[in-house]
């Protein structure tokens, strides 16, 4: 069993999904968005962030953490917003000795969707089918639950690997 | 008294410095550089910036802290590595209570040189004679002990503005 937390950090906006693996199965746990007031100044933002991020962690008890890795933005201006968003989401992660693992956009599309280049809407979908939900969730917490998703695709892709590589070893001797 | 944390975020070197502010003079505390290391992740080199500045915070005690505040940035991908240096570097402060200022490098050079259009080395020269030091400081500790100078400064200025307006109302009476 792992429990996984996936965080689509935004300046403005950062979503949050956590999702429970077991034997290769996907359940959901919770999800929502951390909602911030533009109105207030920056450093009070990245507190709000990483004291709910914390809070997260503290009470959902995740033991891996999956973050979509930006390479992308508008400009270098809401570059840096969206960095130092990003920045206060996994410092709230490592500083509780989480291990947090970093996916391109591209990554998380192709493992949900199964196309790199898929829409918004279609991540929308496939989170809703993939966690049997009643309805599909808000974009920001659907992009976060996607990336717990891809990571736990990744592990378990690792893990049957692994489990060839043995039985191929295993049939050579 | 006031003692002063300047920050200079950097993903790969991140600059201090630390004054005390007494009487309308600024003392020399300390300053450095945070190295990380370019073959580690980034969330491990974040948590190296939230801890070193935590550990500065509970040794030097700051009661106020200045971060230089990064518009321009060579692309949009180094502006996103600064911003969550950035962010690592804030929240180790906000999550101590430490109110941040933000400064533009334009404001520090203004403040510190008497232009803000001011080269790396007139900031490191004029932080040299502004705080007696024997020899001028690295580049990345000059640009932190330069923010904390700045924001000293315009408090000095606050309340200089704060003590004329008291004298005129004074006056009027």
């Amino acid at each position: 069993m792992s429990v996984i937390l996936g965080i689509d950090p935004g300046s403005v906006k950062t979503g949050f999904g956590i999702i429970n693996y077991v034997s290769g199965k996907a359940e959901y746990v919770t999800s929502g968005v951390i909602r911030l007031r533009e109105s207030e100044d920056l450093p009070a933002r990245l507190r709000v962030i990483y004291d709910s991020v914390t809070q997260l962690v503290e009470l959902h008890c995740p033991q891996e953490v999956a973050v979509e890795q930006v390479f992308m933005a508008k400009s270098a201006g809401s570059a840096l917003k969206l960095g130092q968003a990003r920045g206060a989401a996994v410092v709230a992660c490592v500083t509780q000795d989480l291990p947090v693992a970093e996916y391109s956009a591209r990554q998380i599309k192709q493992s949900v969707v199964g196309t790199g280049a898929a829409e918004k809407e279609q991540v929308q979908h496939m989170v809703k089918v993939l966690l049997k939900l009643p309805a599909a969730p808000a974009e920001d917490a659907a992009d976060a639950l996607a990336a717990a998703l891809c990571h736990a695709h990744m592990r378990q892709s690792m893990i049957n690997m692994a489990g060839a590589r043995s039985v191929r070893r295993r049939r050579i001797r």
